[in-house]
Protein backbone atom coordinates (compact mmCIF):
# COMPACT_ATOMS: atom_id res chain seq x y z
CA UNK A 1 0.00 0.00 0.00
CA UNK A 2 2.90 2.59 0.91
CA UNK A 3 3.95 4.45 -1.78
CA UNK A 4 7.19 6.08 -3.06
CA UNK A 5 5.66 9.42 -2.68
CA UNK A 6 3.71 8.80 0.79
CA UNK A 7 6.15 11.02 2.60
CA UNK A 8 4.94 13.97 0.66
CA UNK A 9 1.21 13.42 -0.74
CA UNK A 10 -0.25 16.64 -0.32
CA UNK A 11 -3.40 15.61 -1.66
CA UNK A 12 -4.47 13.61 1.13
CA UNK A 13 -3.09 14.83 3.67
CA UNK A 14 -5.58 15.82 6.19
CA UNK A 15 -3.75 17.16 8.83
CA UNK A 16 -0.05 18.88 9.37
CA UNK A 17 0.61 16.80 12.89
CA UNK A 18 -1.51 13.89 14.74
CA UNK A 19 -0.77 13.38 18.26
CA UNK A 20 -2.38 9.90 19.47
CA UNK A 21 -1.95 9.70 23.39
CA UNK A 22 -1.69 5.90 24.14
CA UNK A 23 0.00 3.31 21.71
CA UNK A 24 -1.34 0.18 22.18
CA UNK A 25 -3.09 -1.66 19.74
CA UNK A 26 -5.75 0.77 18.98
CA UNK A 27 -3.44 3.80 18.92
CA UNK A 28 -0.78 2.07 17.38
CA UNK A 29 -3.08 0.63 14.78
CA UNK A 30 -3.77 4.39 14.30
CA UNK A 31 -0.35 5.61 14.00
CA UNK A 32 0.23 3.18 11.48
CA UNK A 33 -2.96 3.90 9.40
CA UNK A 34 -2.44 7.64 9.08
CA UNK A 35 1.02 7.15 8.00
CA UNK A 36 0.42 4.46 5.26
CA UNK A 37 -2.44 6.54 3.65
CA UNK A 38 -0.51 9.95 4.35
CA UNK A 39 -3.47 11.27 6.02
CA UNK A 40 -1.19 13.07 8.66
CA UNK A 41 2.25 14.81 7.84
CA UNK A 42 3.75 13.75 11.74
CA UNK A 43 2.56 11.44 13.75
CA UNK A 44 3.71 11.94 17.21
CA UNK A 45 3.24 9.56 20.41
CA UNK A 46 2.63 10.14 23.93
CA UNK A 47 2.57 7.14 26.57
CA UNK A 48 3.61 6.82 30.05
CA UNK A 49 6.39 4.01 29.24
CA UNK A 50 9.58 4.90 26.90
CA UNK A 51 9.82 1.24 26.34
CA UNK A 52 6.25 1.65 23.93
CA UNK A 53 7.32 4.75 22.60
CA UNK A 54 10.69 2.91 21.56
CA UNK A 55 8.62 -0.28 20.15
CA UNK A 56 6.18 2.49 18.32
CA UNK A 57 8.71 4.31 16.51
CA UNK A 58 10.88 1.37 15.31
CA UNK A 59 7.18 -0.11 14.14
CA UNK A 60 6.10 2.71 12.27
CA UNK A 61 3.28 3.53 14.27
CA UNK A 62 4.77 6.86 15.30
CA UNK A 63 7.70 9.54 14.06
CA UNK A 64 8.63 10.35 17.59
CA UNK A 65 7.55 10.17 20.61
CA UNK A 66 7.01 11.21 24.40
CA UNK A 67 5.74 10.60 27.81
CA UNK A 68 4.21 14.67 28.63
CA UNK A 69 1.00 15.49 27.52
CA UNK A 70 2.02 18.89 26.09
CA UNK A 71 3.78 17.33 23.41
CA UNK A 72 -0.06 17.50 21.99
CA UNK A 73 0.83 21.15 21.34
CA UNK A 74 0.93 21.91 17.77
CA UNK A 75 -1.33 18.56 16.76
CA UNK A 76 -4.45 19.63 14.73
CA UNK A 77 -5.58 16.22 15.73
CA UNK A 78 -5.39 14.36 19.05
CA UNK A 79 -6.95 11.24 19.26
CA UNK A 80 -7.22 9.87 22.73
CA UNK A 81 -6.45 5.90 22.39
CA UNK A 82 -6.07 4.50 25.99
CA UNK A 83 -9.29 3.06 28.37
CA UNK A 84 -11.82 4.49 29.21
CA UNK A 85 -10.71 5.60 32.88
CA UNK A 86 -7.43 6.60 31.38
CA UNK A 87 -8.89 8.84 28.75
CA UNK A 88 -11.40 10.60 31.26
CA UNK A 89 -7.97 11.78 33.62
CA UNK A 90 -6.04 12.82 30.06
CA UNK A 91 -9.59 15.16 28.92
CA UNK A 92 -8.94 16.86 32.05
CA UNK A 93 -5.40 17.92 31.39
CA UNK A 94 -5.41 18.53 27.85
CA UNK A 95 -7.08 21.88 27.61
CA UNK A 96 -3.79 24.19 28.25
CA UNK A 97 -1.95 22.45 25.93
CA UNK A 98 -4.43 22.29 22.76
CA UNK A 99 -3.43 23.98 19.61
CA UNK A 100 -6.04 26.48 18.74
CA UNK A 101 -8.73 25.02 16.56
CA UNK A 102 -7.32 21.55 16.76
CA UNK A 103 -9.65 18.64 16.72
CA UNK A 104 -9.75 16.21 19.69
CA UNK A 105 -11.52 12.74 19.20
CA UNK A 106 -10.70 9.48 21.04
CA UNK A 107 -11.19 5.45 20.98
CA UNK A 108 -12.92 5.10 24.18
CA UNK A 109 -15.25 1.99 24.68
CA UNK A 110 -18.27 4.12 26.19
CA UNK A 111 -19.08 7.71 25.76
CA UNK A 112 -21.28 9.52 27.94
CA UNK A 113 -19.12 9.88 30.66
CA UNK A 114 -16.36 10.90 28.16
CA UNK A 115 -18.41 13.50 26.24
CA UNK A 116 -19.37 15.48 29.48
CA UNK A 117 -15.90 15.23 30.78
CA UNK A 118 -14.76 16.96 27.01
CA UNK A 119 -17.42 19.44 27.65
CA UNK A 120 -16.72 20.06 31.34
CA UNK A 121 -13.04 20.96 30.77
CA UNK A 122 -14.14 23.10 27.58
CA UNK A 123 -12.83 21.43 25.01
CA UNK A 124 -14.91 22.69 22.02
CA UNK A 125 -13.29 20.65 19.31
CA UNK A 126 -14.05 17.34 21.10
CA UNK A 127 -16.06 14.83 19.12
CA UNK A 128 -16.44 11.70 20.65
CA UNK A 129 -15.50 8.11 18.83
CA UNK A 130 -15.71 4.48 18.99
CA UNK A 131 -13.84 2.61 16.50
CA UNK A 132 -15.89 -1.38 16.70
CA UNK A 133 -12.40 -2.66 16.05
CA UNK A 134 -9.73 -4.68 18.36
CA UNK A 135 -7.94 -7.78 18.74
CA UNK A 136 -7.59 -10.58 21.60
CA UNK A 137 -3.85 -9.70 21.46
CA UNK A 138 -3.22 -6.18 22.79
CA UNK A 139 0.13 -3.58 23.23
CA UNK A 140 1.70 -1.99 19.89
CA UNK A 141 3.26 -5.23 18.83
CA UNK A 142 -0.32 -6.37 18.12
CA UNK A 143 -1.41 -2.91 15.70
CA UNK A 144 -1.86 -3.29 12.14
CA UNK A 145 -2.63 -0.84 9.39
CA UNK A 146 -5.61 -2.34 8.59
CA UNK A 147 -7.35 -3.05 11.70
CA UNK A 148 -10.31 0.00 11.33
CA UNK A 149 -10.53 -0.85 7.24
CA UNK A 150 -14.20 -1.66 7.34
CA UNK A 151 -15.02 -1.05 10.28
CA UNK A 152 -17.72 0.73 11.70
CA UNK A 153 -16.87 3.73 13.51
CA UNK A 154 -19.09 5.20 15.98
CA UNK A 155 -19.09 9.40 16.00
CA UNK A 156 -21.10 11.03 18.89
CA UNK A 157 -21.44 14.35 18.74
CA UNK A 158 -23.98 16.00 21.47
CA UNK A 159 -25.56 19.39 20.79
CA UNK A 160 -22.75 21.39 21.28
CA UNK A 161 -20.38 19.83 18.88
CA UNK A 162 -19.60 21.81 16.35
CA UNK A 163 -20.73 20.85 12.89
CA UNK A 164 -17.70 21.36 11.29
CA UNK A 165 -15.68 18.90 14.02
CA UNK A 166 -18.27 16.05 13.14
CA UNK A 167 -17.23 16.65 9.36
CA UNK A 168 -13.72 16.06 10.10
CA UNK A 169 -14.02 13.49 11.97
CA UNK A 170 -15.87 11.59 9.96
CA UNK A 171 -13.64 12.48 6.58
CA UNK A 172 -10.85 10.98 8.40
CA UNK A 173 -13.01 7.84 9.20
CA UNK A 174 -14.00 7.45 5.54
CA UNK A 175 -10.45 7.90 4.91
CA UNK A 176 -8.75 5.42 7.39
CA UNK A 177 -11.23 3.16 5.19
CA UNK A 178 -13.41 2.84 8.10
CA UNK A 179 -17.46 3.35 8.07
CA UNK A 180 -18.57 6.20 10.27
CA UNK A 181 -22.08 5.74 12.41
CA UNK A 182 -22.85 9.16 13.43
CA UNK A 183 -25.16 8.37 16.58
CA UNK A 184 -25.84 9.79 20.27
CA UNK A 185 -23.25 8.76 23.32
CA UNK A 186 -26.25 8.30 25.17
CA UNK A 187 -27.72 5.68 22.07
CA UNK A 188 -24.24 4.32 21.30
CA UNK A 189 -23.72 3.45 24.80
CA UNK A 190 -27.10 1.71 25.86
CA UNK A 191 -26.69 -0.56 22.02
CA UNK A 192 -22.72 -1.72 23.27
CA UNK A 193 -24.46 -2.73 26.58
CA UNK A 194 -26.27 -5.21 24.72
CA UNK A 195 -23.85 -6.48 22.31
CA UNK A 196 -20.48 -5.91 23.60
CA UNK A 197 -20.51 -5.17 27.14
CA UNK A 198 -23.25 -7.99 28.27
CA UNK A 199 -21.69 -10.45 25.87
CA UNK A 200 -18.24 -9.59 27.65
CA UNK A 201 -19.98 -10.46 31.13
CA UNK A 202 -21.70 -13.82 30.48
CA UNK A 203 -18.26 -15.05 28.56
CA UNK A 204 -16.95 -14.32 31.56
CA UNK A 205 -19.60 -16.29 33.80
CA UNK A 206 -19.40 -18.81 31.99
CA UNK A 207 -15.66 -19.38 32.00
CA UNK A 208 -15.58 -18.87 35.52
CA UNK A 209 -18.13 -21.64 35.72
CA UNK A 210 -16.15 -23.76 34.01
CA UNK A 211 -13.13 -22.80 35.89
CA UNK A 212 -14.58 -24.43 39.08
CA UNK A 213 -15.67 -27.19 37.99
CA UNK A 214 -12.26 -28.12 36.03
CA UNK A 215 -10.74 -28.07 39.39
CA UNK A 216 -12.68 -31.36 40.62
CA UNK A 217 -13.08 -32.59 37.33
CA UNK A 218 -10.49 -32.79 34.65
CA UNK A 219 -12.39 -34.06 32.21
CA UNK A 220 -14.40 -31.29 31.45
CA UNK A 221 -11.27 -29.69 29.92
CA UNK A 222 -10.90 -32.47 27.51
CA UNK A 223 -14.77 -31.90 26.17
CA UNK A 224 -14.76 -27.76 26.06
CA UNK A 225 -14.88 -27.86 22.01
CA UNK A 226 -15.04 -25.34 19.70
CA UNK A 227 -18.12 -23.99 20.80
CA UNK A 228 -16.98 -23.60 24.17
CA UNK A 229 -13.92 -21.38 22.90
CA UNK A 230 -15.81 -19.13 20.69
CA UNK A 231 -17.87 -18.27 24.07
CA UNK A 232 -14.71 -18.05 26.17
CA UNK A 233 -12.66 -15.91 23.57
CA UNK A 234 -14.27 -12.36 25.22
CA UNK A 235 -13.49 -13.40 28.55
CA UNK A 236 -9.49 -13.31 27.74
CA UNK A 237 -9.63 -9.73 26.82
CA UNK A 238 -7.67 -7.12 29.00
CA UNK A 239 -9.62 -7.22 32.67
CA UNK A 240 -8.53 -3.22 33.62
CA UNK A 241 -10.28 -2.19 30.87
CA UNK A 242 -13.28 -4.18 30.81
CA UNK A 243 -13.58 -3.28 34.23
CA UNK A 244 -13.60 0.27 33.31
CA UNK A 245 -15.85 -0.01 30.52
CA UNK A 246 -18.10 -1.89 32.70
CA UNK A 247 -18.48 0.42 34.95
CA UNK A 248 -18.58 3.48 32.70
CA UNK A 249 -21.47 1.77 31.18
CA UNK A 250 -23.22 0.54 34.58
CA UNK A 251 -26.61 1.86 34.19
CA UNK A 252 -26.88 0.20 30.79
CA UNK A 253 -25.43 -2.30 31.61
CA UNK A 254 -27.06 -4.12 34.56
CA UNK A 255 -30.15 -3.51 32.86
CA UNK A 256 -29.11 -5.73 29.96
CA UNK A 257 -27.79 -8.35 32.63
CA UNK A 258 -31.30 -8.22 33.90
CA UNK A 259 -33.03 -9.05 30.41
CA UNK A 260 -30.53 -11.93 30.00
CA UNK A 261 -31.72 -13.45 32.99
CA UNK A 262 -35.15 -13.28 32.57
CA UNK A 263 -34.44 -14.61 28.79
CA UNK A 264 -32.28 -17.42 30.67
CA UNK A 265 -35.06 -18.23 32.99
CA UNK A 266 -37.47 -18.23 30.10
CA UNK A 267 -35.45 -20.77 28.43
CA UNK A 268 -35.03 -22.62 31.57
CA UNK A 269 -38.88 -23.10 31.93
CA UNK A 270 -38.99 -24.44 28.56
CA UNK A 271 -36.57 -26.98 29.41
CA UNK A 272 -37.82 -28.18 32.62
CA UNK A 273 -41.02 -28.33 31.36
CA UNK A 274 -40.35 -30.27 28.70
CA UNK A 275 -41.86 -27.90 26.20
CA UNK A 276 -40.13 -29.34 23.33
CA UNK A 277 -42.27 -27.34 20.90
CA UNK A 278 -41.86 -23.71 22.19
CA UNK A 279 -38.13 -24.32 22.90
CA UNK A 280 -37.75 -25.10 19.29
CA UNK A 281 -39.37 -21.84 18.53
CA UNK A 282 -37.09 -19.82 20.80
CA UNK A 283 -34.24 -21.87 18.67
CA UNK A 284 -35.65 -21.40 15.74
CA UNK A 285 -35.93 -17.61 16.27
CA UNK A 286 -32.32 -17.07 17.43
CA UNK A 287 -30.98 -18.71 14.11
CA UNK A 288 -32.92 -16.29 12.07
CA UNK A 289 -32.08 -12.98 14.44
CA UNK A 290 -28.31 -14.18 13.34
CA UNK A 291 -29.26 -14.54 10.08
CA UNK A 292 -30.64 -10.83 9.96
CA UNK A 293 -27.92 -9.70 12.30
CA UNK A 294 -25.06 -10.75 10.22
CA UNK A 295 -26.52 -9.93 6.69
CA UNK B 1 -3.60 -39.31 2.26
CA UNK B 2 -5.45 -41.95 0.13
CA UNK B 3 -2.90 -43.92 -1.25
CA UNK B 4 -3.51 -46.49 -4.58
CA UNK B 5 -3.41 -49.30 -2.43
CA UNK B 6 -6.30 -48.00 -0.41
CA UNK B 7 -8.80 -50.34 -1.67
CA UNK B 8 -7.25 -53.31 -0.44
CA UNK B 9 -5.00 -52.56 3.44
CA UNK B 10 -5.73 -56.03 4.83
CA UNK B 11 -3.24 -54.82 7.55
CA UNK B 12 -5.67 -51.84 8.83
CA UNK B 13 -8.99 -53.18 8.16
CA UNK B 14 -10.83 -53.40 11.34
CA UNK B 15 -14.68 -54.04 10.36
CA UNK B 16 -15.73 -56.08 7.24
CA UNK B 17 -18.40 -53.56 6.74
CA UNK B 18 -19.54 -50.31 8.45
CA UNK B 19 -23.39 -49.36 8.35
CA UNK B 20 -23.64 -45.77 9.20
CA UNK B 21 -27.04 -44.55 9.83
CA UNK B 22 -27.75 -41.11 9.44
CA UNK B 23 -25.32 -39.59 6.52
CA UNK B 24 -25.41 -35.78 7.62
CA UNK B 25 -22.21 -33.95 8.42
CA UNK B 26 -21.25 -36.24 11.68
CA UNK B 27 -22.04 -39.55 9.41
CA UNK B 28 -20.69 -38.50 6.36
CA UNK B 29 -17.54 -37.32 7.40
CA UNK B 30 -17.39 -40.77 9.83
CA UNK B 31 -17.76 -42.96 6.64
CA UNK B 32 -15.41 -40.62 4.45
CA UNK B 33 -12.59 -41.38 7.19
CA UNK B 34 -13.57 -44.88 7.88
CA UNK B 35 -12.82 -45.34 3.82
CA UNK B 36 -9.68 -42.94 3.52
CA UNK B 37 -8.19 -44.59 6.31
CA UNK B 38 -9.11 -48.21 5.35
CA UNK B 39 -10.72 -48.85 8.35
CA UNK B 40 -13.85 -50.75 6.57
CA UNK B 41 -14.18 -52.99 3.73
CA UNK B 42 -17.09 -51.27 2.99
CA UNK B 43 -19.15 -48.57 3.85
CA UNK B 44 -23.05 -48.82 3.80
CA UNK B 45 -25.22 -45.54 4.54
CA UNK B 46 -28.36 -45.53 6.20
CA UNK B 47 -30.88 -42.77 5.50
CA UNK B 48 -34.53 -41.55 5.11
CA UNK B 49 -33.53 -39.14 2.08
CA UNK B 50 -32.93 -40.91 -1.16
CA UNK B 51 -31.45 -37.65 -2.26
CA UNK B 52 -28.86 -37.74 0.43
CA UNK B 53 -28.24 -41.21 -0.36
CA UNK B 54 -27.49 -40.35 -3.47
CA UNK B 55 -25.11 -37.71 -2.76
CA UNK B 56 -23.46 -39.70 0.14
CA UNK B 57 -22.41 -41.77 -2.66
CA UNK B 58 -21.50 -39.31 -5.27
CA UNK B 59 -19.49 -37.85 -2.31
CA UNK B 60 -17.81 -41.27 -1.21
CA UNK B 61 -18.78 -40.82 2.25
CA UNK B 62 -20.41 -44.24 1.74
CA UNK B 63 -20.07 -47.03 -0.66
CA UNK B 64 -23.71 -47.62 -1.19
CA UNK B 65 -26.89 -46.83 1.20
CA UNK B 66 -30.48 -47.67 1.52
CA UNK B 67 -33.77 -46.36 3.76
CA UNK B 68 -34.16 -49.47 5.34
CA UNK B 69 -32.82 -49.78 8.69
CA UNK B 70 -32.40 -53.61 7.97
CA UNK B 71 -29.34 -52.56 5.62
CA UNK B 72 -27.11 -53.04 8.86
CA UNK B 73 -27.43 -56.62 8.41
CA UNK B 74 -24.01 -58.40 7.95
CA UNK B 75 -22.34 -55.01 9.21
CA UNK B 76 -19.46 -55.68 12.13
CA UNK B 77 -19.89 -52.01 12.72
CA UNK B 78 -22.52 -50.04 13.12
CA UNK B 79 -22.60 -46.21 14.20
CA UNK B 80 -25.88 -44.61 14.92
CA UNK B 81 -25.04 -40.37 13.26
CA UNK B 82 -28.63 -38.81 13.82
CA UNK B 83 -29.57 -36.21 17.03
CA UNK B 84 -30.44 -38.01 19.98
CA UNK B 85 -34.30 -38.37 19.78
CA UNK B 86 -33.67 -40.09 16.18
CA UNK B 87 -31.33 -42.39 17.80
CA UNK B 88 -33.61 -43.32 20.63
CA UNK B 89 -36.15 -44.61 18.17
CA UNK B 90 -33.28 -46.51 15.78
CA UNK B 91 -32.01 -48.11 18.79
CA UNK B 92 -35.60 -49.83 19.30
CA UNK B 93 -35.79 -51.08 16.00
CA UNK B 94 -32.22 -52.55 15.39
CA UNK B 95 -32.06 -55.87 17.58
CA UNK B 96 -33.67 -58.33 14.76
CA UNK B 97 -31.56 -56.71 12.19
CA UNK B 98 -28.02 -56.83 13.82
CA UNK B 99 -25.46 -59.34 13.22
CA UNK B 100 -24.30 -61.60 15.78
CA UNK B 101 -21.17 -59.81 18.09
CA UNK B 102 -21.90 -56.57 15.96
CA UNK B 103 -20.20 -53.69 17.74
CA UNK B 104 -22.79 -50.79 17.51
CA UNK B 105 -21.65 -47.00 18.93
CA UNK B 106 -23.27 -43.72 18.27
CA UNK B 107 -22.25 -40.54 17.67
CA UNK B 108 -25.16 -38.43 20.04
CA UNK B 109 -24.88 -35.59 22.40
CA UNK B 110 -26.20 -36.83 25.03
CA UNK B 111 -25.36 -40.52 27.03
CA UNK B 112 -27.31 -41.65 29.67
CA UNK B 113 -31.14 -41.70 27.41
CA UNK B 114 -29.18 -43.45 24.47
CA UNK B 115 -27.34 -46.38 27.10
CA UNK B 116 -30.20 -46.71 28.73
CA UNK B 117 -32.58 -47.86 26.07
CA UNK B 118 -29.59 -49.56 24.17
CA UNK B 119 -29.57 -51.91 27.38
CA UNK B 120 -33.43 -52.00 27.86
CA UNK B 121 -33.36 -53.12 23.96
CA UNK B 122 -30.86 -55.75 24.49
CA UNK B 123 -28.03 -54.22 22.47
CA UNK B 124 -24.65 -56.06 24.32
CA UNK B 125 -22.52 -54.67 22.26
CA UNK B 126 -23.34 -51.35 22.60
CA UNK B 127 -20.62 -48.36 23.60
CA UNK B 128 -22.11 -44.95 23.21
CA UNK B 129 -19.84 -42.28 21.74
CA UNK B 130 -19.65 -38.76 21.63
CA UNK B 131 -16.83 -37.05 19.66
CA UNK B 132 -16.32 -33.15 20.63
CA UNK B 133 -16.39 -32.21 16.84
CA UNK B 134 -18.77 -30.67 14.54
CA UNK B 135 -19.43 -27.10 12.64
CA UNK B 136 -21.60 -24.63 11.74
CA UNK B 137 -22.32 -26.30 8.40
CA UNK B 138 -24.67 -29.49 8.48
CA UNK B 139 -25.60 -32.11 6.12
CA UNK B 140 -23.39 -34.34 3.93
CA UNK B 141 -22.10 -31.51 1.79
CA UNK B 142 -20.32 -30.12 5.11
CA UNK B 143 -18.44 -33.56 5.19
CA UNK B 144 -15.05 -34.19 5.68
CA UNK B 145 -12.57 -36.77 6.59
CA UNK B 146 -10.60 -34.63 8.68
CA UNK B 147 -13.33 -33.72 10.92
CA UNK B 148 -12.60 -36.18 14.13
CA UNK B 149 -8.84 -35.96 13.80
CA UNK B 150 -7.33 -34.69 16.56
CA UNK B 151 -10.97 -34.37 18.55
CA UNK B 152 -11.79 -35.66 21.84
CA UNK B 153 -13.95 -38.53 21.26
CA UNK B 154 -16.36 -39.53 24.18
CA UNK B 155 -16.22 -43.35 25.00
CA UNK B 156 -19.05 -44.35 27.90
CA UNK B 157 -19.64 -47.66 28.70
CA UNK B 158 -21.51 -48.64 31.57
CA UNK B 159 -21.11 -51.54 34.34
CA UNK B 160 -22.60 -53.69 31.60
CA UNK B 161 -20.63 -53.04 29.02
CA UNK B 162 -18.25 -55.78 27.81
CA UNK B 163 -14.30 -54.68 27.72
CA UNK B 164 -13.85 -56.20 24.58
CA UNK B 165 -16.34 -53.63 23.24
CA UNK B 166 -14.90 -50.49 24.81
CA UNK B 167 -11.65 -51.79 23.95
CA UNK B 168 -12.61 -52.28 20.45
CA UNK B 169 -13.93 -48.83 19.47
CA UNK B 170 -11.42 -47.08 21.84
CA UNK B 171 -9.38 -48.77 18.90
CA UNK B 172 -11.52 -47.48 16.30
CA UNK B 173 -11.43 -43.51 17.98
CA UNK B 174 -7.43 -44.04 18.02
CA UNK B 175 -7.35 -45.59 14.45
CA UNK B 176 -9.38 -42.29 12.99
CA UNK B 177 -7.09 -39.93 14.49
CA UNK B 178 -9.36 -38.84 17.47
CA UNK B 179 -8.62 -38.84 21.28
CA UNK B 180 -10.50 -41.39 23.59
CA UNK B 181 -12.09 -40.40 26.57
CA UNK B 182 -13.80 -43.11 28.58
CA UNK B 183 -16.06 -41.57 31.00
CA UNK B 184 -19.67 -42.91 32.54
CA UNK B 185 -22.67 -41.39 30.84
CA UNK B 186 -23.56 -39.47 33.84
CA UNK B 187 -20.42 -37.63 34.36
CA UNK B 188 -20.18 -37.11 30.24
CA UNK B 189 -23.69 -35.27 30.73
CA UNK B 190 -22.91 -33.69 33.57
CA UNK B 191 -19.80 -31.95 32.17
CA UNK B 192 -21.11 -31.30 28.54
CA UNK B 193 -24.18 -29.52 30.01
CA UNK B 194 -21.54 -27.38 31.04
CA UNK B 195 -19.28 -26.89 28.47
CA UNK B 196 -22.01 -26.97 25.28
CA UNK B 197 -25.46 -26.89 26.41
CA UNK B 198 -25.29 -24.19 28.72
CA UNK B 199 -23.25 -22.30 26.39
CA UNK B 200 -25.15 -22.88 23.59
CA UNK B 201 -28.99 -21.41 25.64
CA UNK B 202 -26.29 -18.52 26.51
CA UNK B 203 -25.84 -17.50 22.82
CA UNK B 204 -29.59 -18.49 21.77
CA UNK B 205 -30.58 -15.68 24.52
CA UNK B 206 -27.83 -12.89 23.42
CA UNK B 207 -29.03 -12.92 20.44
CA UNK B 208 -32.56 -13.18 20.67
CA UNK B 209 -32.35 -10.01 23.30
CA UNK B 210 -30.40 -8.27 20.48
CA UNK B 211 -32.12 -9.54 17.68
CA UNK B 212 -35.86 -7.85 19.75
CA UNK B 213 -33.31 -3.97 20.19
CA UNK B 214 -32.41 -4.33 16.35
CA UNK B 215 -35.67 -4.45 15.21
CA UNK B 216 -36.18 -1.21 16.95
CA UNK B 217 -32.85 0.10 16.47
CA UNK B 218 -31.24 -0.54 13.02
CA UNK B 219 -28.19 0.98 14.67
CA UNK B 220 -27.52 -2.18 16.94
CA UNK B 221 -26.92 -3.93 13.90
CA UNK B 222 -23.97 -1.75 13.24
CA UNK B 223 -22.18 -1.99 16.37
CA UNK B 224 -22.32 -5.73 16.51
CA UNK B 225 -18.80 -6.64 16.11
CA UNK B 226 -16.40 -9.71 16.31
CA UNK B 227 -17.28 -10.26 20.13
CA UNK B 228 -20.86 -10.41 19.40
CA UNK B 229 -20.45 -12.29 16.27
CA UNK B 230 -18.09 -15.09 18.48
CA UNK B 231 -20.85 -14.97 21.14
CA UNK B 232 -23.59 -16.11 18.69
CA UNK B 233 -22.29 -18.48 16.65
CA UNK B 234 -23.48 -21.16 18.38
CA UNK B 235 -26.68 -19.86 18.20
CA UNK B 236 -26.69 -20.86 14.13
CA UNK B 237 -26.81 -24.40 15.08
CA UNK B 238 -29.27 -26.53 13.62
CA UNK B 239 -32.45 -26.17 16.20
CA UNK B 240 -34.42 -29.67 16.01
CA UNK B 241 -31.08 -31.43 17.20
CA UNK B 242 -30.37 -28.33 20.22
CA UNK B 243 -34.15 -29.22 21.44
CA UNK B 244 -33.17 -32.48 21.93
CA UNK B 245 -29.98 -32.14 23.33
CA UNK B 246 -31.41 -29.68 25.79
CA UNK B 247 -33.94 -32.18 26.71
CA UNK B 248 -32.27 -35.09 26.72
CA UNK B 249 -29.92 -32.90 29.38
CA UNK B 250 -32.55 -31.09 30.93
CA UNK B 251 -31.54 -32.18 34.77
CA UNK B 252 -28.57 -31.00 34.44
CA UNK B 253 -28.69 -28.19 31.95
CA UNK B 254 -31.44 -26.64 34.37
CA UNK B 255 -28.32 -26.69 36.92
CA UNK B 256 -26.28 -25.25 34.82
CA UNK B 257 -28.94 -22.76 34.24
CA UNK B 258 -29.12 -21.77 37.66
CA UNK B 259 -25.65 -21.43 38.52
CA UNK B 260 -25.20 -19.03 35.31
CA UNK B 261 -27.66 -17.17 36.60
CA UNK B 262 -26.49 -16.87 39.79
CA UNK B 263 -22.82 -16.06 38.36
CA UNK B 264 -24.10 -13.26 36.39
CA UNK B 265 -26.14 -11.93 39.58
CA UNK B 266 -22.64 -12.05 41.38
CA UNK B 267 -21.34 -9.71 38.26
CA UNK B 268 -24.31 -7.44 38.44
CA UNK B 269 -23.90 -6.87 41.86
CA UNK B 270 -20.70 -5.73 41.21
CA UNK B 271 -21.10 -3.41 38.32
CA UNK B 272 -24.35 -2.04 40.35
CA UNK B 273 -22.27 -1.41 43.37
CA UNK B 274 -18.70 -0.27 41.34
CA UNK B 275 -17.24 -2.77 43.40
CA UNK B 276 -14.10 -2.04 40.90
CA UNK B 277 -11.58 -3.83 42.57
CA UNK B 278 -13.65 -7.01 43.17
CA UNK B 279 -15.09 -6.76 39.36
CA UNK B 280 -11.51 -6.69 38.66
CA UNK B 281 -10.68 -9.59 40.82
CA UNK B 282 -13.14 -11.65 39.10
CA UNK B 283 -12.48 -10.85 35.30
CA UNK B 284 -8.66 -11.47 36.14
CA UNK B 285 -10.27 -14.83 37.23
CA UNK B 286 -11.71 -15.46 33.94
CA UNK B 287 -8.64 -14.87 32.18
CA UNK B 288 -6.61 -17.30 34.00
CA UNK B 289 -9.66 -20.05 34.02
CA UNK B 290 -9.75 -19.48 30.24
CA UNK B 291 -5.66 -19.85 29.82
CA UNK B 292 -5.75 -23.13 31.76
CA UNK B 293 -9.02 -24.61 30.24
CA UNK B 294 -6.92 -23.90 26.40
CA UNK B 295 -3.56 -25.31 27.15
Amino acid sequence: MRSDTSASQPAMTMFRRAAVVGVGLMGGSLGLALKRRGLAGEVVGVSRRQQTLDRAVELGAVDRGGRDLSLVGGADLVVLAAPVRIILGHLGLLAGHLSPGALVTDLGSTKREIVQAAQRHGLENFVGGHPMAGSHRSGVEAARAELYQRAVWAITPTENTPAAAVEKLTGLVKALGARPLVISPDQHDRLVALVSHLPHLASVALVNLAGKAAAEQPALKSLAATGFRDMTRLAGGQAELWRDVSLSNADYLCDCLDRLAAELAGLRELVRRGDGEALLAELERARQAREELRS
